[in-house]
């Protein structure tokens, strides 16, 4: 039987994963494709130590990518390294070397994944990276063919599973945030050191990569306002659940006609929304279209295993593409190009809000916030509070009708100076409408 | 600008709303392809009567399928008519004349997908046909390629938008199943004979296609037991509450070791699983895969613009290819000749019941039903009987612990025939590992 041949650089966790499936799935590859696909090389630092797949046969390995990139039996280059740096020179080559390539790397991607396609194009290569963002969620492939027809108008998504887990953790067992984040640092799901997810990060370049996809325009970390989850407290998704909404970190780019907003924020959703029904480490991406109004996806947006299968699918469609002679002929970058489509601040956007106080009680404290929120002409909708037998450190929330980002951020800043306050509010958006 | 040539055969509603984004996101379309797709030929048996985008331009516009497929200004016949009959004669038609061929017919694919297949392989033309199973969901491009490196192990679907309306408006409200389905007959969601949606040949037809795709294996509508929604009772509903679970209708198939199991009926899903969180005509595909586990794409089912998003998709894809001479290699229901693979009986399921009797009241029932279930070796797990005061056609619930389908189907026969029973047990699988 004919065969594609493949190179893997990077048997870290991805690598090893793509190996496996490779190996143990190999038949039913076949018959998918009706040719083979083997793994012909693999480039790792510690190449010598790592156990192949038996069933892989015989691999010429390496521990020096630059061999594995030139090596005549290499059709398809899987970059599996991760980073910016070697990873980037390792497409560099391979593209000159006229490989194909397929790519986990959201951290490239997002920086310069429209640069490497018009490279990659030009050079008459394939170019493949659905592992780059949501592991075993195949949302590129949805994007770039099955709802192509459609114009995205809106997306949602829960990109970062250690803070969906911890939220979920919270909301379920009525826990501060610091106790799920202990034991998930000991479950090894959280970071000794947790910024890169409580505070957004990964969640907000994961969302640069996916708005470019769905929008097709150039989205840097910049255009994204982003706020961790560090500031939600257990009292809060009490509150919101007298409201009928669950607190969740939301990663939104939305259509207005001004532009697209974007952000990473926690948020109040509906708790009947399939959204709110994304427990734990999962992920999912809602896609609100033109035409085909809502879809969802949903499944686990890391891991060996499912990133691997993206891995792999990948392989497959780029294996078919070289066989067929179809090198990449459009950036999946860059398809609006008809204005209105540029990212716009997030004080444009018109919300009701969540606002949660803690307060040493006293008498008047609500007359005194209701009147900063009339003087910026927000409408108040409810107030909250819990029975409560102390007079310190008391939470409570109040609700607002639909008002712009902007003046919620005039109305809490003038809140923030008022000495009944013990911390700033913190205000959240209610994302109703999902 | 370059272009590839649409003719689209059916005006009706999913032929209009393809031909409302054709027109109005063809700017778009053509950034996302590098050509436009233009339609050059429409027909229509009240083709007279219809009212086209003006945007699209001067079309060639017939009565006469036949003069549409062999028009020299067609590349891709979209079949939008419906039906086994005249649909099989038009892509028989369009594949003697090698013109390529989107597809929105269930029936067809259903009954004769796998030889379409061939044929068009053999011919060298392309064939797409997301939209002929569940409309808005890419869920053919997540098979063919977004998870294409995966094993799916098993498939449970929402397929029934009017099914799952009247499910869920039961359960929301605590009313019986007519009266939603006389409401949904007002509203147009139901038809004035419901048989097709409520009794499951609907949902059937649609498993037969979506489990020969995800097992790529021969499926007919004989390998599928099928039962309708008809016996649930807002009853029911209130007992599933008790045990934290919901009631759908559920279009399942999963290997076991002898073979695929394959079943639409309703079903008992925990409450907390997102399966339970799709509400009104939604449809919704969980997909689980040997390497990816979890994965689930929701949607609209049907609907006029959804259904064209999945054709527009097509023909852009089919477009690329054709632009790329890669004709179809591979059928999308031939991967799968390992062995293992064929339909088996439901009997051999092994799950829990939920088990509902309607009887009048007397001393020795529950010992009655306990000693038929151990009889059967059927361990029994909780009897749950709500407050009532009556003791005349009263309502109450056995679930078991796990066992056989064909070892609860016994104990019903057995349990049918006594006196006190006023129907026969309602027996429900409760799949509490989604």
């Amino acid at each position: 039987m004919d065969e594609v041949k493949v190179g893997i650089v990077g048997l870290g966790n991805v690598g090893m994963g793509t190996l496996t499936i490779l190996a143990e799935n190999q038949e039913q590859i076949a018959l998918k494709l009706g040719f083979r696909l083997r793994v012909t090389a693999v480039c790792s630092r510690s190449v010598e130590s790592k156990k192949l797949p038996a069933a892989l046969g015989p691999v010429f390995q390496t521990t020096d990518w630059r061999e594995l990139v030139k090596h005549p039996d290499v059709q398809i280059v899987a970059e599996l390294v991760g980073g910016t740096v070697v990873a980037a020179e390792i497409l560099d080559a391979a593209i000159e070397h006229r490989k194909s390539v397929v790519t986990a790397n959201k951290e490239l991607m997002a920086a310069s994944g429209p640069e490497i396609w018009d490279r990659a194009i030009r050079a008459g290569i394939n170019l493949a990276m659905e592992a780059s963002v949501c592991g075993g969620i195949p949302i590129h492939a949805v994007l770039r063919e099955g709802i192509s027809g459609d114009r995205v108008m809106a997306l949602y998504g829960i990109l970062n599973g250690t803070c969906n887990y911890i939220l979920t953790e919270m909301e379920k067992r009525n826990v501060p945030l610091e106790v799920v984040l202990k034991e998930a640092q000991r479950l090894g799901y959280a970071e000794a050191d947790p910024s890169a997810d409580v505070d957004g990060y990964d969640a907000r370049s994961k969302l640069v990569l996916l708005a470019a996809l769905a929008f097709g325009e150039k989205i840097t970390p910049s255009d994204i306002f982003m706020e961790g989850i560090r500031r939600i407290t257990e009292v809060d998704f009490r509150y919101a659940r007298q409201l009928k909404h669950s607190i969740r970190l939301i990663c939104g780019a939305r259509r207005i006609p001004e532009g697209i907003i974007l952000s990473v924020r926690p948020a109040l959703i509906p708790a009947s929304t399939i959204l709110a029904g994304v427990q734990g480490a999962y992920n999912a991406v809602w896609v609100k279209g033109e035409y085909g109004e809502d879809t969802f996806y949903y499944g686990w947006g890391a891991g060996a295993l499912p990133t691997g299968v993206a891995v792999v699918s990948d392989l497959m469609r780029v294996a078919r593409e070289i066989r067929s002679g179809s090198p990449e002929r459009v950036s999946p970058f860059a398809h609006e190009r008809l204005g209105g489509n540029k990212p716009v601040p997030v004080t444009l956007q018109k919300r009701c809000y969540f606002l949660r106080f803690r307060v040493d009680d006293r008498p008047g404290i609500i007359a005194k916030l209701a009147g900063i929120l009339a003087s910026k002409k927000i409408g108040l909708e409810a107030v909250l509070q819990e029975p409560c037998d102390t007079k310190h450190d008391l939470p409570f929330v109040i609700t607002t009708e639909e008002t712009s980002e902007q003046s919620i951020r005039e109305a809490v800043e003038e809140m923030s100076g008022l000495d009944f306050l013990n911390e700033a509010p913190l205000a959240l958006p209610m994302e109703t409408a999902l």
